[in-house]
């Protein structure tokens, strides 16, 4: 299950303040296969330092910038606005970011440029920066604190946007030990139960079960199974020297 | 659509050097719902100075430090380790994040604390962290870039696990033992095989991740591992006496 492709994808930072920031949002796009990051008025020395930062990536080395919302989405199909919503009224209230707003911005994609827009740490962006948007975006969260990071937001958002659609999961491949090979395990545990005086006389009927039924939960993949038969073989082998030496 | 209960996660930070990670990582933990963070020998001085930081949220005013994974973890019912894979062949491979992962781990919720470890910045989570964890995770990133900035990390996983499943499977109702009760059979385990000669001079470090990870894949009830805890001590007693004997 590869990543969404989210080469189409813009992001647009508008008047981001802090260098860090840049630069996390630029990771979160290459560790997701986005490209493109627009920067609009940043604060100049923020946006130099971070672009000049060592190891920065392809992504932050071919950021650019604009002096407008307006001319940063100009080539875009459709324009999408983040926000925490606070105390504003929205109408229309954003789209929650999940699987079906990523659908959405995935339709379009096929055809076009999507520009995802991010406001600055202090403030997010105004209603003057909304009415570029043709809709906008929130992540959910706890209603205690709703603010996030900004370079945290833009990772979630990537993620979202770059996640496959679920279907349920593959089963897990997993080499099992034969009937037999459990029932070895089990009758080694029984007889160190029993040279360690575990198993009182007259019991042995309802340890033999016990021991069978906590091995067949073990649930032991055929490796684990050998391994732990090995041991219980190295333990019952000095088990039993000391049952004869003192025998 | 609220977002799922976390109040039971417990974030594991280990080693962290960077007290803008640990102030990001608890931020995206009061973002979703999560207030317990534990960190494994930090930095001092990160650690202070995150703790310290103006405007601190809660959850990092009482975070608390511990020396060791096996403490950080002790009452916890599922560790899960995160990893960006690399060039490590891992066995079992991780899992991914995403809802069937985020499924089971909120089986285990319902019951009890679950961990969740981040390693450090550089070098992640240790062979030595991973012998703690029942699985690992990991966040599916493009090819070219798959090392996630720390604090973005943990938001996306926390997102994720905050997110409402489309459609959950019911879960198991299974009650487990602790991470401190499995540590007990695993070293009891290590005992045994040590008096019994199976484990060589010299390879008992080895040895230790063996038998955790042999343990925690047995995947046992609580009542199971009490069960085991009990025959294994009776061994054990019978062997340190043919030991004090032999000696």
């Amino acid at each position: 299950m590869p990543l969404l492709d989210l080469t189409k994808l813009v992001v647009v930072m508008v008047r981001p303040r802090n260098p860090l920031n840049i630069g996390a949002a630029a990771r979160a796009m290459s560790n997701f296969g986005s490209r493109h990051l627009r920067v609009v008025n940043p604060f100049r020395l923020a946006f130099r330092e971070a672009r000049s930062a060592v190891g920065g990536s392809a992504v932050l080395k071919n950021a650019e910038e604009f002096d407008s919302v307006a001319d940063a989405v100009a080539d875009c199909a459709l324009v999408v606005g983040t926000t925490a919503i606070r105390d504003r009224k929205l109408d229309p209230p954003p789209k929650m970011l999940d699987g079906n707003s990523a659908n959405i911005i995935h339709s379009i994609l096929k055809q076009g440029r999507v520009a995802l827009l991010f406001g600055s740490e202090k403030i997010g962006l105004t209603n003057d920066d909304f009415s570029y948007c043709h809709w906008l975006m929130t992540i959910r969260t706890h209603s205690q604190n709703i603010s996030m990071n900004l370079g945290q937001a833009v990772a979630v958002c990537l993620y979202e946007l770059a996640r496959e659609a679920e279907s349920a999961a593959p089963a897990e491949k997993r080499e099992l030990p034969s009937a037999e090979q459990l029932e070895y395990i089990a009758k080694g545990l029984l007889e160190a139960l029993h040279i360690s005086g575990y198993v009182k006389p007259g019991t042995d009927k309802m340890f033999e079960k016990k021991a069978r039924q906590l091995i067949l939960k073990m649930n032991l993949e055929a490796y684990d199974a050998k391994l732990f038969l090995g041991m219980l073989r190295q333990i019952l082998w000095k088990l039993r020297q000391s049952k004869k030496a003192s025998g």
